[in-house]
């Protein structure tokens, strides 16, 4: 089960945080949240810094480039869809207790539940802030339709959590409410960065949609590629233990996916592990095994590369230029991985 | 101690409550939070209703009309205002782990703390997201301004949120800090409140930012009254028990005030009081001949009306009219009251 080629990122993106793009947008993340002795400002520092990837502040920069406006322009709003992504980091540690985020203490642990509260409040209204600072360029009436994204957006983030929530440990229902979930819980926020980048770079309104329905499907392979990530790449590749899945109950989709082909039989034990948490090592091969054999890791695969293709069609449209070729790479990267 | 005239809501109030601004705020917020079988629905119509005096949306629909604006363009960014009211109220009723509110179970008691979270951020992606339905009268530019504002205000919370939870306790740096911690928890909101009515009515920006000072001071005075009314009213008035905020440790005007001005012997005596937390009888009746020795109550109701004046001064630009009217009340309120 374990394949060849699937890290937690690929080079590439490690070329685009190098690059000017992305060195923009780390210096600028250090400026707006410097070492500082007020105590709001430190605890988002440490929840922001040291930045990840940057994904989404990238992807918003290439969106506002690839309909001819100025990474420059659009930078506040750029960093903003992080502080929206960082703030939801936040908050769900507090709700499913986690205590390590990228290797240290999750921020509830570090600086108890009170102050992640109010944190992830800050971030998220700093990420409406942040729009109004990047409108300058655009017309007025871009910046209301970027806000409606992003409170869109939020409101689905919240939406998606609470069906997550409900979705634990339940194989039934995750499998009919599974697109729906993943849509609302990590579709909706890339949808909003490429349609807030194209908005606010000057788009028009069906171009900035277009880019939207990019975010929207290249959002939804991410995450399939994220549930897929236990099954297919090693722990020392995802930072994560390949257990975590199966202890915490949430329904991936390879899981969905055997739980539908498996037999009334295997199904029965499926739950029973899911329901059971703190999977032992036998436990995983036997699901291991069962993925196997109804190929449910190829299947999910499949949809990934699907909404991976859709979002990469989106961008047909656009004239060609080098930022138009950084986000039709990010979907080729989850197209070129090979299962 | 005890003064007349003093309650948690003058008549005038219950009033605007049953005018027909008000029954338009009520049957609009019952329309948009409908009963259902919506988990996140239910919570936040439960956070939401029955709803208080609506006193916040309220005041942004009469700003909105006393610039010239119909009420009926702004009430979706009025109840906006509500949104993020009720917002941190869920969130505080996690940090402070309160399990009232309103005479019933608090959110996070009757739904879970998860929940609570989810709902809060919910709510204030609903607030921003109402500015923009609200805009459609308004100059695309205003928009962007009201969203800036409630973006501005919503930061200031959390900032006085994180000040005040510094200060509790700490008669010292509470006496220093107070003006500042109470105008970024009480006062910004009303500020945003009274500035998104005015500019999503149409109000010059200049005439906007005068309604905005009115609404910061009202909102300061708003908030010193609260502090009052432990000490001014009987606990069946204002609803909560008279040794509250000596039990949470908050430092509230009077006490600083008293802390200033006692003697070395009484300030001991005071820290050590609020440092016990869970204050017996004989301590809140020391409290209270401290309070009374030094005037501390009829300093702080200065402070109060002081707030209230400049707020309603900020008035006498606009053109008579009834909402006019109902906002110089507002303040009128505040300072005819006798202590």
């Amino acid at each position: 089960m374990t394949v060849t080629g699937f890290t937690r990122y690929p080079p590439f993106i490690d070329d685009l945080a190098r690059s000017e793009s992305g060195r923009l947008l780390h210096a600028e993340l250090g400026r707006r949240w410097p070492e500082t002795t007020d105590q709001l400002v430190t605890i988002a520092r440490y929840a922001l810094l040291p930045a990840g990837k940057l994904l989404r502040p990238m992807m918003a920069l290439h969106a506002a480039e690839a309909v001819g406006g100025s990474p420059r322009d659009v930078l506040a709003a750029a960093l903003g869809m992080e502080y929206l992504h960082v703030a939801t980091l936040v908050h769900d540690d507090i709700i499913d207790a986690d205590t390590l985020r990228r290797g240290r203490p999750a921020v509830p642990v570090a600086f108890g539940i009170p102050n992640a509260i109010v944190v992830g409040d800050h971030l998220i209204f700093s990420a409406f802030q942040s729009i109004v600072d990047s409108g300058g360029a655009a017309p007025p009436s871009h910046v209301a339709a970027a806000v409606a994204a992003l409170a869109e957006a939020g409101q689905d983030l919240c939406r998606g959590q609470m069906l997550e929530a409900q979705l634990v440990g339940d194989l039934d229902a995750g499998a009919r409410w599974y697109p729906e979930m993943i849509r609302l819980k990590t579709g909706s926020l890339f949808r909003a960065v490429c349609h807030i980048g194209a908005l606010l770079g000057g788009a028009d309104p069906d171009v900035a949609s277009g880019l939207a329905r990019y975010g929207e499907h290249l959002g939804t392979a991410f995450q399939i590629r994220d549930d897929l990530l236990s099954y297919v790449a090693t722990p020392e590749q995802t930072g994560k233990p390949a257990t975590s899945d199966l202890n915490n109950g949430r329904p991936t989709l390879p899981l969905l996916l055997a739980y539908d082909a498996a037999t009334d039989t295997s199904r029965v034990e499926l739950m029973a592990v899911l329901h059971r948490r703190g999977a032992g090592p036998g436990d995983v091969e036997w699901v291991a095994g069962l993925l196997a054999e109804v190929g449910a890791v190829e299947a999910a695969r499949r949809q990934m590369v699907e909404h991976a293709e859709r979002a990469r069609a989106e961008l047909a449209v656009l004239a060609p230029s080098a930022s138009v070729n950084v986000l039709a790479g990010i979907a080729h990267w989850m197209t070129s991985e090979t299962a």
